[in-house]
């Protein structure tokens, strides 16, 4: 077993390793850049501990965890490009250093060599590498093409937005877990285990981030404290709020999501007056700690020790420790 | 050994049986759309006759074919979005049809289509089959961003035109009949002879595809004659001009390729002229020949009989014999 320290420097030393070809440079270029933006390399540290949960040398997945690392920073080029996001952690984003047209190929050949590296692991686990990860990359499509489409819709129900949330964001979680398992050579239900866990640890961050964007305290909170309200993004908390509210409170939603003039902390202050009115911050938690301990749940029934357990279930709560 | 009629049927039944999810239907709709808008089927046709030619099962081989199916559909949607180009086959392009985002999106998930499809191979051939597909879409992937750069650069050499034909276009043939040779259980040598050529003969096509712009019979020529001339795409006659042209020519050609303001059927003229006088399209043909001959070359030392060869040489054959 190795300490969560040890593991974070493989990691941090296998991505400094990550070679890309020199030319073209502006097709390359733009995967050193926003791999190098940094972030908290959660997934492919997953993927390391689930292989060292099951006893196995962390370095067998590390060719795993870097697919995983990969996809992650492929996805984020092109969704970034779909959401017409500006800036990625403090940076610009890659279609807006270069072009579009860069950022849609310089995406699509990250997508190749997250598949390069992934073919790089132990033969012998290839095919279930393979499978997992495929179906990880297609749910992460499908939440990303759902979360689209959620923008123009105005019938969203909380359960279709738990799948979206799911995809998009629970699956790689639950995926990055699973291939370190079968890198490990765990058995078939601790492997699957391992991915539920890693699908509702995924689904209850989330729903945190969600509250968060609400109930942070904005002295802690790395970004606009109501930021989600201001694009009225869809979010569990004002989708429960539309499903609950009536009367006035309905009207005072449906008014502040459809005036195109406002003053941004009103807004967010009358909002956030309704969900007090409707309890939706305790709804969110209690929906999230469903999530959480049903995650817990899970993890308990992998077959492994307690201690060496450890370490996994000490990120995951760090994790969900965020305050607010 | 099959007829290629028989092969034809094979991968004509299994791209009809090619399943997509049904949901999110924006997501999958624009795959079998692109799919279905036709196109000669000639690469996964390679990797069937690939194997056929080792006398394994081309049933075997499928799988394989699909994959190569689905990625080349995958780089035109991609390809068409960067190209801004409004029509393929007849029909609107998918980000035309739908949006750019689902065009994005659509493609990047029809590269794990593709890589599902891979997976589906059996598995002793998998990793090696893995490394062809993954250097074969990572050479397409620099191939379509030397194009790219090739439009705002005015120093292109025809070395450097040719890498990006063989990267854009080459690499995929050859990469197809590997994949259909690796399947077949053939040895490394034959696998790579049956790269190289189709190597070769890709850029032989690309080369072809060049001369045909300007020299096809317009009776006979599914597109407008000339295309290339007034759009001042960069192709090997255009790029060979340049590096002869002297005194009257030049300024001809420079001319014709600056100015904004001019007559279709002139412009097609007078820079064909140019080409008349330097001789450009024996050169060009000479060119041809040199990587046909290559290809052929090649294809002679693979290990098997002369009759197993006959049908994709027929197939090569009848692929070069277009009339111009």
């Amino acid at each position: 077993m190795h300490t969560t320290e040890q593991l974070q420097h493989l990691l941090d030393t296998a991505i400094q390793n990550l070679k890309f070809p020199d030319q073209p440079r502006q097709l390359y270029d733009p995967i050193s850049y926003i791999i190098n933006l940094g972030g908290k390399r959660i997934r492919p540290l997953l993927v390391l501990m689930a292989t060292d949960l099951f006893d196995k040398a962390p370095e067998e997945a590390i060719h795993a965890a870097m697919a995983i690392e990969v996809f992650h920073n492929f996805t984020l080029v092109h969704d970034d490009i779909m959401d017409n996001a500006p800036i990625r952690r403090g940076k610009p984003t890659v279609h807006e250093k270069w072009s579009t047209n860069t950022a849609i190929l310089s995406g699509d050949v990250m997508m190749v060599e997250a598949n390069k590296n992934l073919a790089r692991i132990n033969p012998i686990y290839l095919k279930d590498a393979l499978d997992t990860f495929n179906e990880t990359a297609q749910g992460v499509c499908e939440g990303q093409q759902l979360d689209m489409e959620f923008e123009s819709r105005d019938d969203v129900s909380i359960e279709e937005y738990i799948n979206m949330i799911r995809l998009k964001t629970a699956v790689l979680l639950g995926g990055a877990l699973k291939l370190g398992a079968i890198i490990a050579g765990a058995s078939d239900q601790d492997a699957n285990l391992l991915y539920q866990f890693g699908e509702n640890i995924g689904i209850a961050f989330q729903l945190q981030d969600d509250i968060l964007d609400v109930y942070a305290d904005p002295e802690k909170f790395g970004k606009q404290v109501g930021g989600d309200i201001i694009a009225n993004k869809k979010t569990f908390l004002l989708l429960k709020a539309f499903e609950m509210a009536e009367g006035d409170s309905l009207q005072q939603l449906e008014n502040w999501t459809t005036t195109k003039q406002f003053d941004n902390l009103e807004k967010v202050q009358r909002v956030k007056q309704v969900y007090d009115t409707l309890d939706i911050q305790q709804l969110a938690k209690e929906t999230m700690d469903h999530y959480s301990n049903t995650a817990l749940a899970l993890f308990a029934e992998v077959g492994v020790s307690d201690e060496a357990k450890a370490n996994l279930l000490n990120l995951t709560k760090m994790l969900m420790a965020r305050e607010y």
